[in-house]
């Protein structure tokens, strides 16, 4: 009995999977995640918001209260809608957005990664199309493969996504006769362009979405994470909620690892993601959602936000410096006014993926730039996270990608014979805080291509 | 900007919806939810661990030593597949339960739930068929049904699932050209059924997956709280993991409520559940799998287990009495050897949605039977929690349920002139604590019928 241990066999089970294991793609950012544990790699892969500075003796404390005082409800289960108990903390989160919600009409998830999901699950058959940002959330790649969507990506320049590349887009669709599921977005400090929608922009797309009776996923992890400018409405908030899916998050405001998000949807919509909550995983972690509910009672969350915004920034000024030192003339990186990410994208005889093989071997770490792309690409660019690495490291880290940057380019010339433009000192990059958000105010954050070629998605 | 409220518009977004919607069926469990958390209501309807049995003062102190040592890894993601840190706990689980395993083959899921969400990811195309339990779990209903299998239910009796009507069910499936993609089974104390797998099932079942080679998921949340006999090895053990996936839990011996499940499966099955997983919610919570490791290093947890198994055989040992004292002639039910449920079977004019609806009104509640069935049988029966009531409350809910089919029972008889089979004082109820699982030992525990009706799954 016992003993004899599987022997992976993939034949063997092959004939069992299911046709959307055929298109799944892995996320790169989580396939790093084991490689970036190694103490010696300086890791800006991750899209993490640095936890060490929250104080774990105020953890101890809200952790202890609630356990005293709520232990039974903590380790019970919960509805599938998510705790009475939570409901004012969010509701909190969004007003600080500016946002004026019912708090009975939030759906609570295990993340924000679960709304992606949950809408998907709601309302993508296999090769419908989903809109998105190009380059858009590494994250979202394995939910829309999953559902077997077919993901048409719109280009981004300073402002955000292109809404006239966005019109052409589904101008095209119409004539081919589809039309997409819903268009997903990230409008504040997109991850991973590191752009924000302008407000002109936000009240086109509100437009185009009502006049269409598209639905719009608003995902909005990073809005309070400004560290320069004016907030600008949500498009929720714009829409009044009609069109538009908000999906919200604590993960970069207090934790990752509670896994505590949020939804608001329209009605009928939110009642079949409650359903598919439901098989999904009953309900999320009670215990998180009761800490939450202690946390945002004993202490102020605003202050935490406003330190970790401190740090942040000075975190970004260092990056946007060290790029400016280290990177050759050509390349082009964004400067966010928030978030975690700058988007760099390197002359085009780079290419990242290759880039981030050597990278490891001198033990840094991104996300190269394919991973935002389910079109293939990207291949120029990278994501490089300034949220959850020390100055130190970002200036060490920066040195390693340059030093590997210069070698390749020095390959390329002894390839070619031909001298590449500035594998030496930095050129191109916007000053850090200026008023446009990329190097060449205007130009796309990628190079321009033809917006959304299909993809086969069977 | 803002203020406009959603209209819900059923018609405006039905055309966005996906085809699974139109099958996708909630959970009659998770609605009775919030019915039944007014506190009037004895709710026998729960499959609920008694959490109040945990002390307050032991969360308080394993949560601050966690926070104190651990707050940012608590805060932090984690690895999709699960920490390193809880590996021992869960390997030690299933020690316990008479497993040997390797801790770097468990993928930590988010409950026991999102196991039979990834395995249906993994392998289930709309119109797969799925062989599970009549009745069955019916919080795999919302799962199975979003997946839009075609789920085939073999009928239990005394000793689990009737492994001859499974060999029918194969042959035919067979003669139809249809490979099942798995066969789910809880081989103890089956919820709803309350009964357990026998040994000599077990190795049929095993022997049968081998040949075939079809995989089965074997959901064991209840293995642990066995209040009599012998346990019986795991189907995963006597398998030696080639076609058993394993699902395990920690929501019935320590808390649902932070939502800690695992799986175990062949790895190029499990590789696939990994990337399903990073779609879904990116990793399981952080601050839970560190609440589990530090629990399971500073207390004895196998204590707590011992502790709950004692509340909970007395519980049942009150309900089977009361059952014997407030059930008419004709009604049966299962005396199950641990686990939290009854599976409580009406005479034939009885309809237990029905039966539901009056019970409500006198403040009881329960599962009607047709939760646990996807194919519309289950009409007479009910399932009844034991484990997350005191006595009290049992003998009130029971007498409360034995009054609303006696009322039945009546208007029956004053309806068609006959007097029903016994509408007064209990029989046909199995001492508790007997050899058999059922009343009769060797009936089905529901009315036979022809296994495996073909449901339309579209």
């Amino acid at each position: 009995m016992g003993g004899a241990r599987p022997t992976p066999d993939r034949e063997r089970y092959a004939g069992l999977f299911a046709q959307r294991t055929r298109v799944m793609k892995s996320s790169a950012m989580r396939d790093l995640m084991a490689l970036t544990e190694r103490p010696e790699i300086i890791s800006l892969a991750g899209g993490l918001a640095d936890t060490t500075l929250f104080p774990a003796e105020d953890l101890a404390k809200v952790l202890s209260h609630m356990a005293a005082e709520s232990s039974a409800r903590a380790l019970q289960y919960a509805p599938t809608e998510g705790m009475a108990d939570i409901r004012p903390a969010l509701t909190e989160v969004m007003a600080a957005e500016g946002m004026t919600v019912d708090p009975d009409e939030i759906l609570v998830t295990t993340g924000g990664q679960q709304v992606i999901d949950l809408v998907c699950k709601t309302l993508v058959d296999p090769g419908d199309v989903i809109i998105a940002e190009g380059p858009t959330y590494p994250g979202a790649v394995p939910t829309f493969s999953a559902y077997e969507a077919d993901v048409v990506q719109v280009e981004l320049d300073a402002d955000g996504m292109r809404i006239d590349v966005l019109q052409e887009t589904l101008a095209r669709l119409d004539a081919e006769g589809r039309r997409p599921k819903f268009i997903y977005t990230i409008p504040n400090f997109q991850n991973p362009g590191g752009v924000t929608l302008s407000l002109e922009r936000r009240r086109e797309l509100v437009r185009i979405a009502q006049e269409r009776e598209i639905l719009v996923l608003e995902d909005n992890p990073y809005g309070l994470l400004r560290y320069e400018g004016e907030a600008l409405p949500t498009l929720y908030q714009l829409d009044g909620g009609r069109f538009v899916v908000y999906a919200g998050t604590l993960s970069k405001i207090l934790s990752p690892g509670i896994r505590v998000g949020w939804t608001l949807a329209p009605a009928p919509v939110r009642q079949k993601m409650v359903v598919g909550k439901q098989g999904s995983d009953l309900n999320s972690s009670s215990l998180s959602q009761l800490m939450v509910a202690y946390y945002f009672r004993e202490r102020d969350w605003h202050d935490y936000v406003r330190r970790q915004a401190d740090v942040y920034r000075a975190r970004r000024d260092v990056m946007l410096d060290e790029l400016g030192r280290h990177m050759p003339e050509g390349a082009t990186w964004t400067t966010p006014q928030g978030g975690l990410f700058v988007w760099l994208t390197l002359p085009s005889y780079f290419d990242t993926t290759d880039l981030l093989a050597r990278a490891l071997q001198h033990n840094v770490a991104f996300v190269p730039g394919r991973a935002a792309y389910l079109d293939g690409r990207g291949g120029q660019s990278a994501r490089i996270n300034f949220s959850g690495v020390h100055e130190d490291d970002i200036r060490e880290g920066i040195a390693r990608i340059g030093a590997v940057v210069a070698e390749q380019a020095e390959l390329y010339a002894s390839l070619t014979g031909s001298t590449p433009p500035g594998a030496g000192r930095g050129r191109g990059a916007a000053p850090p805080g200026a008023a446009g958000d990329v190097a060449d105010a205007g130009a796309p954050i990628v190079p321009l291509r033809t917006a959304g070629r299909r993809r086969g998605s069977r």
